[in-house]
């Protein structure tokens, strides 16, 4: 079997017990969470999250600057109010600069990758406040919205508030 | 107690019976799905994933527009092959146009928000073909890459291929 054909196997079990199908748009939560792509997070586990409570946002490092979309959607049609940054140990965004993935682009495909910001960072902790001070000086973004930012440890399974 | 004390209440249960502290960071599965941030979708639970299969990338609409710079890293850093693009039912893209959404943050907040494509869509189908079209005519993504698109249906809890 393909992996394809092995994941929807698994969904044919997934949704021949399915119940949360009228469950409505808006988080019950009224929560967003950012977080990374990370195939060592799941969001849902490490909170407790079922199906309707939160938006989950993910991406490359969980930087907020490519969020920023999403989350005025998220808060101005589907009222969410509280916003959770979940950066993480042992990220990838720490292991490389704009420069050498730049650079493996040209080299393997003959194209010109200079214009792309990859968000890479040095320094974990900062990279959470970073991304934190982007959305609290948005324009786009509610005042009262309540933002906290957190270090989630791969390898202990918990989050750390950052301060 | 608030929300995030309630969370972090749950992540120390979690992280006291955690034993996945050791997975390796690329994707067991060299698999990357790009979907939704809507609250009604759990990727691990749909498709059966554990912590360490896959990359996640979600945005509103679950746009690969927006998820070009993640995938980009997720292929030539962490190894990644197949990319599974799934859009769902009863998506809030469906629901504003782009002027709308404008107008408001206008009134709102008195800025302009008219330079931002919060990229909504007004055929489900289309927009998973449209997504997939974005990425197979990317310079920067792998041309072996098995690239395919889904629609889940928020209601039955199914997959539903898109061709």
């Amino acid at each position: 079997m393909s992996l394809i054909e092995e994941l929807l196997a698994v969904n044919e079990r997934y949704a021949a017990t399915f119940q949360k199908g009228e469950l409505p748009l808006p988080p019950a939560k009224k929560l967003a969470i950012v977080t990374c792509m990370d195939a060592r997070i799941d969001p849902a586990r490490i909170l407790g999250l079922e199906e309707g409570d939160a938006h989950v946002i993910r991406n490359a490092g969980g930087r907020t600057a490519e969020a920023l979309r999403s989350l005025i959607i998220s808060q101005q049609l589907l009222g969410t109010r509280t916003i959770m940054v979940i950066h993480h140990t042992d990220c990838g965004m720490l292991t490389f600069e704009n420069a050498d993935l730049q650079r493996r682009l040209r080299e393997q495909f003959g194209v010109d990758a200079s214009a792309i910001d990859f968000l890479p960072f040095k320094d974990l902790e900062q990279s959470v406040r970073d991304d934190i001070a982007l959305l609290r000086s948005s324009p786009f973004l509610l005042k009262e919205s309540e933002i906290v930012g957190f270090i989630y440890d791969v390898h202990s399974g918990r989050l750390l508030p950052v301060h």
